[in-house]
């Protein structure tokens, strides 16, 4: 394995992307390139969660597939004295505000493509991972890569950019819901502080709104999505999810959707390897991972031999 | 994760213990130790098999244990001219003869004991995973781990040695069984080579074959066991599995046994994350993997806190 952590941008240590990077064998794909998973952590665009990031890239590389963490640009990174209790003296930080944040997975898939021979990755097959607001940054990318605002910012080809799949856990789809007020304080704090970290005002018009919308953006060329989330999430509404899910059949996008009736928002792979406490572990939504990798392995085939190396013509 | 490779005798540099431990955070288990699991891979004691090492450690890492690949003492090592064409040029090896393979399990317990603190490895539960020869090597340190040919030759206290449970994939449990006459002329070569770089002579005594059989070893200090094998398996026979169960039952040592109906030898993890050619995916067999995690989280329980941090009192 290659594990090491790259600095996307000379001037700002916190924006990094980190490698599992399978050792390739004569054994196992001797020489061929494998698919890869992004995996970008939620956090409220305030912080990168260790809990959606080492664990899940392993889980993806268990897979067979390379995995990568990408910790994209979050408030606190500019501003690490913010705390909950001093939300309200928030100032704007350019890098934590739309388009920023997305911009940081175009950068990790150009890091991604020119390593792509020494790393043995297959750039056809690269799919987005996100939590939370990772899962809105990840769903965002999905519908912007081919878009100016990513193509022209690095003035790199169309195809460099391209996502294979997105993997989206109780995410945002739909900000027009995340505006509405919360009945507790905790959850209105939160969402508060993310909202101001991302969209940069206490009074987003609707068409901010709606351009930081995955689901009013959707477009045939927004990459097969996996949806998961739990119907009983209180900090991101379900229907962020169904709203999402409604946008990709509309425009015909191939997508697959689980929400589990139960479990509180942030479960990550909601067992005891990503668990803080026993709350964050909960058997039925545990189930989305496996759910998820049938559904990758439809389009992410490893280059397996049919019969043995010793045995072929 | 911390993914380094370390060479356990200064003069040997084939012989490593490559380390995957999970990186800690604040958000999961704040300092508290984990439990480890060792893997190592089959060869018939002529090879590490690639396919049976890593893919397998990412496995266990991926359930929140930490995880170890021993490359312990084989013949090829020394010999690296070695070939079954010429295999009957085969010379005494001392490193990878009996006792010398499980000893390198002993160095490896060690060597993980000394950097517990530093790597937050729970050494009261340190489990030993092996694969064919591999799991022959786990089996037999599974037995002979308390005894002098072990702790006397380090001069360590017993207690660094005690492994929490063994894992054996189609492993050898009783080499009585290996001596035996094979109908097919490839399945003849690659045993007689194996016994011959374990064994170090072609006409083993009775009283030898006694010595490396664990199903023949097997006491009330042996740790609790899972194993599983598949009943077609053509090179290590399925009653080296039901040998070695039996034995555990006599003894009164905790068990699981999973034998599987089809599937030849050598599947490791029989999905596509250690296929070498479509022929090493058999998804009946490769249910082995989460039955397995089912039996270690009985022993192996995360110290995951009841509620969360905050919430605490």
């Amino acid at each position: 394995m290659i594990n090491e952590t790259i600095q996307l941008y000379p001037d700002r240590p916190g924006v990094t992307l980190t490698t599992y990077l399978l050792a390739d064998s004569p054994e196992l794909l001797n020489g061929k390139k494998r698919p890869a998973v992004l995996v970008c952590p939620g956090g409220a665009y305030l912080n990168c969660s260790d809990r959606e990031a080492e664990p899940v890239a392993l889980r993806f590389a268990g897979m067979g597939y390379h995995a990568f963490v990408l910790r994209y640009s979050i408030y606190t990174l500019d501003h690490p004295e913010f705390n909950l209790v001093n939300a309200t003296d928030m100032v704007i930080n350019p890098h934590s505000t739309y388009p920023s944040p997305m911009r940081d997975i175009g950068k990790a898939f150009l890091t991604i493509h020119e390593h792509a021979d020494q790393w043995l990755v297959d750039t056809d097959k690269i799919a987005v991972c996100g939590f939370s607001a990772g899962a809105h940054n990840c769903a965002m990318y999905a519908v912007y890569w081919h878009n100016p605002v990513i193509t022209d910012y690095f003035g790199a080809p169309v195809s460099q950019f391209k996502p294979a799949a997105a993997i989206l856990a109780y995410g945002i789809g739909d900000f027009h819901l995340m505006v509405k007020p919360y009945s507790n304080a905790m959850l209105q704090a939160v969402a508060s502080a993310a909202n101001f970290a991302y969209l940069g005002t206490r009074n987003p018009s609707a068409e901010l709104l709606d351009t930081v919308s995955p689901a009013r953006q959707v477009t045939a060329s927004t990459p097969p999505t996996f949806l998961w989330a739990t119907a009983a999430d209180v900090l991101v509404p379900v229907e962020n999810t169904t709203r999402l899910a409604t946008a990709l059949a509309h425009a015909g996008v191939p997508f697959e959707v689980h929400i589990f009736e139960e479990g509180a928002h942030g479960l990550s792979l909601a067992d005891p390897s990503t668990a803080g406490s026993q709350q964050d572990i909960n058997p039925d939504a545990a189930q989305w991972i496996r759910l998820a990798e049938a559904w990758l392995r439809k389009r992410f085939l490893l280059p397996i031999l049919e019969k043995p190396a010793w045995m072929q013509d």
